[in-house]
């Protein structure tokens, strides 16, 4: 907890932490996390792509390497917990593995990834997709806000992205990806339980669903003759809830609105939603957003109201690997917690990693299921369960069970 | 029409006319309107609330007065018509009047009011309110967005507010009050009728109505457990949308909408929504209110949201005279169109005129029930129609009919 607190200075000025990827706070971090990682008696070095990477050797040369970590960016004005929690709790593990004397059957690497946000380029996963050989070259140049290009910011940085390729790892020679993460969601809080194991991350598709009525006076016009923007938008709205109400493992939002003229006493001309489906499991997905779409066209239709969709984005799920799932369930249940099982609502470097080899994450209950928030917070208890699971696993982890 | 061509020229630069009270525009308008009652063989003056008043004498000194018009100012980038049809037709009808040597049993008034869409200063009806002695001098303090006040600004036109109480009418003395002017609706239109009579003009009550729940991860947030507030907003609006079509002579309109934080990716936390209900009878109207207001906070308690309500607005509606409406009827029958009654929608000096006396309202037919817009639109033809019912109107009102 001192640790993440320590790391938390690193940040711009305001509430909360704001760390983006290669700035000055990227700097600073990454030092401070390349000092723990050789405190805990790894060989540490950083990527090309700006990731902190600190190596326990295996038995032996040939021995395969499991990788485990998380990131080191937040959102604007996050929380202290969001990433740095799973790049603390392995280290801390590492050292308590070297001050035993356990010796593992891989190697371990545990990994600092520097852009998992996407908070400053229009880019997400940057270092689990070198790892994984997904990095696209045209993303250098991107630019941010300032207008200064991915490309140059790594130069900046003092890092050379024609490096990337290179760090694709062998799938034959990596055993696994672990990242412990704070739920970010309220089940384990409901159900009282300081862990959870993820069995999925869900994938993500992002849609704009615009009416188009017409604008006329909101005293003069009959009620029978309106074609109303907002009320037809606002029966999408109830749709996009039931149907995702009404699915198992689907999570169904409209998150954002846009209005035109939006004055009180005109009827709305236009009105565009933001909706976001987000399932495991991508049949779930794509049945739910015929289904929504269909609804929205019916509504349209019905109302005599335009409407368009556009679909801005897009991203596959990925599935746990059974292996990594029973092993942490196991791990949970040695250190004498319920295993429960629940999937990610949230996306993560898991969904690059899955590219390359099996994952797995170990989430942690996390106050109010509150993150990207500066209030975020997890307790001193939760953080000991949760790395002494994490331990539990990373020593019986490769090992023949009885 | 081509006077309504002429009028259209005095606005401010931009798309369709903007013309503001006590601006050089208002001094431009007020010349030509002078000019074409004086040509019309009227009296005319400027009154110290600057409205233009053009009178022909009755019989005797003792006849009652009809007061006969509209006004000349408009919203930022409106119509020709709406106002200015009221103030040229009835100066047209007086022009015919003298030519053909009608004599009339009252004085006839033809009124120019300055203000009525109080589209300058947070007031309005300036014009008809000096007139029923409503004005209220409390809102000479108040100032348009140049930060000049209503006060300052009558300084500047010439005109000194101190004579405005001064210019309330005698009840005893004056017959009635009489508005032409565009329905601003689709109902003539619908019916294709050139005219329309009047039946009253509608109350208005505006509200905000704010939902509040709790912004959360889109992602990680089960659908269980969410407090949506645009959900919540969404039952809302089908709500009013739903309590207006299943009442008679009442609109209910949600025209705006606030929301925080407005992102496609959390759960909304809070949403505004601006409510606007109309109808010319209050007790319906404050049934009204009722219903949505209950409907809110039924769908808040069973949503776990918090509600909060504001009015923010409220004007009584006006009843039109019998007597008028039945002798406006008679001259739309005597032209050889179906009298169709209907309801004003939208508020008009009327309003402040019930005050002071009898009132009644002549619609004519506008394009696609627009107005407020540059392309506002009458024809001709429906012009004629209602410049013939209007003067077979004046010729017979104040007579005994067989």
């Amino acid at each position: 907890m001192a640790r993440l607190d320590e790391a938390a200075r690193f940040s711009e000025p305001g509430p909360g932490v704001t760390r983006f990827f290669l700035t000055p706070e990227h700097r600073q971090v990454a030092d401070l996390v390349r000092r723990w990682m050789e405190e805990a008696g790894l060989a540490v070095h950083m990527d090309a792509a700006g990731t902190v990477v600190g190596r326990l050797e295996g038995p032996s040369p040939d021995a395969p390497t499991l990788i485990v970590g998380s990131h080191v960016d937040t959102v604007r004005e996050g929380g202290k917990y969001d990433g740095m929690l799973g790049v603390v709790m392995p280290i801390v593990c590492a050292q308590e593995i070297g001050r035993s004397g356990t010796s593992l059957p891989y190697a371990l690497e545990i990994v600092a990834f520097g852009d998992e946000e996407g908070a400053r380029f229009p880019t997400t996963l940057i270092g689990s997709r070198a790892l994984s050989g997904l990095f696209d070259p045209a993303t250098l140049d991107l630019a941010d806000r300032a207008g200064v290009t991915l490309g140059q910011a790594f130069a900046d940085f003092g890092l050379d992205p024609a490096g990337i390729p290179a760090l694709k790892r062998d799938p034959e020679k990596t055993l696994g990806y672990v990242e412990v993460h704070i739920e970010q969601g309220p089940v384990l809080e409901a159900e009282d339980l300081p862990v959870g194991v993820v069995t999925a991350i869900t994938g993500i598709e992002r849609h704009t669903v615009a009416f188009t009525g017409k604008a006329s006076h909101a005293g003069t016009t009959p009620m029978e003759t309106r074609r109303d923007a907002l009320a037809g938008a606002a029966e999408a709205i109830a749709a996009v809830e039931r149907i995702a109400r009404e699915t198992d493992d689907l999570v169904g939002t409209v998150g954002s609105i846009l209005m035109e003229p939006n004055v009180i006493n005109v009827i709305p001309a236009r009105c565009e939603l933001g909706v976001e489906l987000r399932s495991p499991e991508r049949g779930i997905r794509e049945t739910a957003r015929r289904t929504v779409l269909e609804s929205c066209e019916e509504i349209a239709r019905a109302r005599g109201l335009g409407v368009e969709h556009t679909l801005g984005y897009e991203e596959d799920g990925a599935a746990c690997s059974p292996r990594i799932v029973a092993a942490l369930k196991a791990a949970v249940e040695a250190e004498g917690y319920r295993p429960r099982e629940l999937f990610s609502g949230a996306g993560h470097d898991g969904l690059a990693m899955s590219a390359l080899t099996d994952i797995g994450m170990l989430f942690v209950r996390c106050r109010d299921g509150l993150s990207h928030h500066p209030d975020e917070h997890i307790t001193e208890e939760d953080a000991d369960a949760g790395a002494r699971v994490l331990l539990s696993f990373l020593t019986r982890f490769g090992t023949p069970q009885p």
